[in-house]
């Protein structure tokens, strides 16, 4: 639940009021179900979950549910098109590997995300959970500029105010 | 074309004004710029395009520039985990085709086309112009969901009004 105070404060412009607001929407409230393959998966493997799940990435995670690892459709891709049998070439060799994943937490800001999004010119992030002390993460969740996009039609049909 | 009275009558919230503010972006202010193929390029002459242009949505069109197909990274993956050579099939064999293709026009309202992108699960809209008395489009730009994103992120800083 967002905090209601402070929204009609005199003085504040319209343009204020909604820069406020969009800047306190989190992640939380947007995400979508993360969808994981195993790192000992293979590629064909990981293909067909992309289909049958309908996704653009996947989450790749070690026996202990921890992130290990991120696949997009592009990374798929690229890999259909070499010479080698898919279904013997393992995700874990494939795979964009911690700590080169961009990831975000569930009370992040939309509005940041969405910033990292663009920047780093990908379509998902994993939304992550700290474990064990903060060494490692857990998937909880999946941002997508799907859910992004949601948000912008909810602005506009004045869901969120 | 929206009727453009009324938006600073006394008696508006800032939810209101933002609402209304929303509402008024174009197509044509976010716009990308678009990559087409030849309806005779080859699945893997496209997959290359994809990768050198490092866009997710192709555009197939004619000889005279009109649009006739959509690619995407989807229809792409598909093709290549089958047995077939894919320099050998040609890409209208595999492009969805008009006129079961979703498009907009520069003056359409973002608010609409994010919504069609919901709809239709999307990731980008040609951006079309009508030719030959409206029988034929060619197309002029794409509207993708980084678009969108774009456009929450500049709202959020205040880069819109």
């Amino acid at each position: 639940a967002r905090p209601r105070v402070g929204y009609f404060y005199t003085g504040k412009t319209g343009s204020q009021l909604l820069t406020e607001k969009v800047k306190q929407i989190t992640v939380q409230e947007y995400q979508s179900i993360p969808v994981v393959v195993n790192q000992s998966s293979s590629v064909y493997d990981a293909i067909c979950t992309m289909f049958l799940e309908d996704v653009g990435t996947l989450f790749v995670v070690d026996e202990y549910s921890t992130l290990i690892g991120v696949l997009s459709r592009k990374d798929l891709l690229r890999t259909s098109l070499g010479k080698q049998d898919l279904e013997a070439v393992p995700v874990s060799i494939i795979m964009t590997r911690m700590p080169n994943i961009t990831v975000c937490q569930k009370d992040d800001l939309i509005i940041d995300v969405a910033q990292k999004l663009i920047d780093k010119q990908i379509d998902a992030l994993p939304v992550v959970k700290e474990v064990d002390r903060g060494t490692k993460v857990e998937v909880i969740g999946r941002l997508t500029k799907t859910n992004i996009t949601k948000v912008l039609v909810d602005l506009a049909y004045d869901e969120l105010i």
